[in-house]
């Protein structure tokens, strides 16, 4: 099969590496806006070659959208464009082309292509794995092996279509889970959106003081590390991120901040039997997290 | 050198698998007021024997306090009460005595011991190593290798004291820093004691949610873990910690309630320039942080 990949960054690329290696795909064609970008991911090979947008759709078998969500929501409908323009077999033909996205936030996604003609010809799915860097030269072989794909509104999209994408993240080695995309955005609220935003505030918070102390840095441990790593992620990806899933956000930013405040006035108040059960409950988390 | 570890913990095992194995301990002797634990560090090798404190600070040329710092506060003055009535070789003497403190708060502990008449026998560290596990299972060959060392106060300490203690994280593969001991809990409160509340209170949050959503954590992926991680942290250590080093973190949260704040004011108002030039400002903890 042909693979379409448009935006060729850390998800993007890494899925061109294994799509390619392990059989899946006969070609990868790639699309990329940035220059730099295209020219690397040509020269480490990510790619078998680059072409413009419309080419690389009418081309391919399957599109994969790996660009910033705010980008792709503006680029489904057109590729759903172009597929019903042509004639794309229809659903239920084998020959039909199918567009996945790999973003992560869904509902406005799925609000944008709801009525539109081709819409079952779009799978939208996030593989839930990831680094904190980005562009192609971040692209690494095996980034999704062994995690979880979210495959949304699967009954919006047509049961070949979904067959295909789920084989295609067999290949990945992920372990598929459907919900709705009005769910998903909640979970991921909680268990990755909200993660970025306390580290970028962690960040700030001691950059704000290194301004005052050159030094500090060199006690960080690995803890702090581990904290702070994801505050280098891109804000080509987060912005439009924190946009799109803002009211679920805000909601868990809500709890999060009554939770730091609740530990404030503890640890103010010297209430060390309150700071205490805080912790014990926090580290309820050992069950799940391991 | 025969050296004594009081609490053997995940600090404690660890320094006492690497100075026997290294040679810098010919016999290492441990005190540990839970059974279960004394019983498990004999079994597992990490001392050479388990005595109480009376023996332990009577035998050995060098005593390690590696207990909680609530604990550390009130073992210190009667270590240097003994060091004190057995005429300690006194000052610059060869045979003289050491204590050393592993804590991660070091203000208290300095006031406490200031005026004691064996204060200079005592020489304050804090080495920068740990992981989210504690007890004698979770000590490990390696812990220290690479990572920093604060000694406090120095000048408080007798130089003969300080080289041994120099040495003794020599062996560990341990950079020495020197710094008062009021430095280094502003310090800690910003690379180290923060990020801990900041885990705590993200674990509380996403845990609240589990209560409705039992399959939540099924989606948490790399970075959510990384984020949480330290939320594994025992209460037994970071209660007294928090309670210690109480002004300093305070002002640390507040800053990054500030921060939270600004990121909330942000995305609620859809202000994405302003979300942007944020993130941006976090990501220049990349120049810092490998």
């Amino acid at each position: 099969m042909k693979v379409g990949i448009i935006g060729l960054g850390l998800i993007g690329g890494s899925m061109a590496i294994d799509l390619k290696r392990r059989g899946f795909a006969s070609e990868i064609i790639g699309v990329e806006s940035e220059p730099v970008n295209a020219a690397a991911a040509l020269k480490i090979g990510l790619v078998d070659r680059i072409t413009d947008f419309d080419q690389c759709v009418e081309k391919v078998d399957m599109v994969v959208l790996a660009v910033p969500v705010g980008v792709a929501v503006k680029m489904l409908p057109q590729v759903l464009d172009r597929f019903a323009a042509g004639q794309n077999g229809g659903p239920g033909k084998a020959t039909a082309k199918v567009v996945i996205d790999v973003c992560s936030t869904k509902e406005q996604l799925a609000r944008r292509v709801k009525y539109h003609p081709a819409r079952r010809h779009y799978v939208a799915t996030h593989p839930m794995a990831g680094t904190e860097y980005s562009g192609p030269w971040a692209a690494m072989s095996g980034l999704f092996d062994g995690h979880a794909c979210i495959i949304c509104d699967a009954e919006d999209s047509c049961p070949d279509a979904v067959a295909k994408v789920e084989s295609l993240y067999d290949v990945l080695n992920m372990r598929t889970i459907c919900m709705n995309s009005s769910n998903h955005d909640v979970h991921t609220a909680y268990v990755s959106h909200i993660s970025h935003v306390t580290s970028f505030a962690l960040a700030l918070t001691v950059l704000d003081k290194e301004k005052d102390e050159k030094h500090i840095f060199d006690l960080a441990s690995g803890g702090f590390s581990s904290t702070v790593r994801l505050a280098k992620s891109s804000p080509d990806m987060w912005t439009p991120i924190l946009s799109q899933n803002r009211d679920n956000i805000l909601h868990v930013m809500d709890t999060y901040i009554e939770k730091m405040n609740e530990f404030r006035e503890a640890i103010a108040e010297g209430d060390e039997a309150r700071v205490r059960s805080l912790i014990e409950e926090a580290n309820r988390i050992r069950r799940i997290i391991r």
